[in-house]
């Protein structure tokens, strides 16, 4: 199963694709999603050139998008919907199946503790994928720990009907 | 100058397309764009498409989106905001100019006080551009008058430097 996580941002989006093997996870393609365009209509025509591109390229069967959350300024919360608004269409367009999970569900999957702060994340994301380094961008961190997560979830599902 | 004003729905998007000639305003096209998709997916596919197909269909030359207000809810502001998103990147994939009002904004510039109720929109929008009903949604009212609202800007902008 191929997985694609996707932590959604104004200006960097991360993504983290991932194949589940049995019981192994790899890494198959890690990063962001960056537009440097002033305007938020810009800004969007990029984000969804550069996901349907790593669509088409890596075809993912499933994805997780971090599911919205109450910012502390709400304007930022109202900000970020607007771009999983872009990527959800992206990923339909796409046939890709989308599932959510909460910053704290995906912690509290890869790190075991739902308050656990990005470096902790970006140390367990490293470990479970066997990287070289800790990805630069903790969105590229929290993108691979949405898709561990979802690993993580099937595979006790799957265990559970087996 | 043809414009076209949206407010985002989660369910049921209203559309209002107008025509600036001179000092005069006239109705093109207006109603919903609606879609009975339990999944959020499906139901920013069909807005797109549907967006897409009256873009092509009208081509507007500019656009107004209602801005995002804090709702009571804020899940219901997170939820319009995504719908914001998709309606957004349409816009800027036909290279439709993009401008926002807040409703505080155009409910002032329509009826003249900010806190009209939604039947004083419906009766002022019907009024303005001489409709032969008031809209039956309320959405498709609000999404004449974002239109209306930035036609009266534009002029008052030239009248300025004229």
């Amino acid at each position: 199963m191929r997985i694609i996580g996707l932590d959604p941002g104004t200006y960097r989006t991360g993504y983290g694709i991932i194949d589940v093997k049995g019981s192994a996870y790899l890494p198959v393609s890690y990063g962001c999603l960056e537009s440097k365009e002033v305007r938020i209509s810009g800004r969007f025509l990029s984000i969804y050139d550069q996901l349907k591109e790593i669509l088409s390229l890596h075809k993912p069967e499933c994805s997780v998008v971090e599911s919205p959350f109450l910012h502390r300024n709400p304007k930022v919360s109202m900000q970020l919907s607007e771009v999983r608004g872009v990527l959800i269409l992206s990923l339909a367009q796409l046939g890709v199946e989308i599932a959510e999970y909460s910053p704290l569900e995906i912690k509290k999957a890869i790190v075991g503790y739902g308050r656990a702060d990005k470096t902790q994340v970006g140390k367990m994301v490293k470990t479970l994928l066997n990287l070289p380094h800790i990805p630069r961008f903790n969105d590229t961190s929290d993108a691979l720990a949405a898709a561990l997560c979802h690993a993580q979830r099937q595979k006790s599902i799957l265990a559970k009907y087996q």
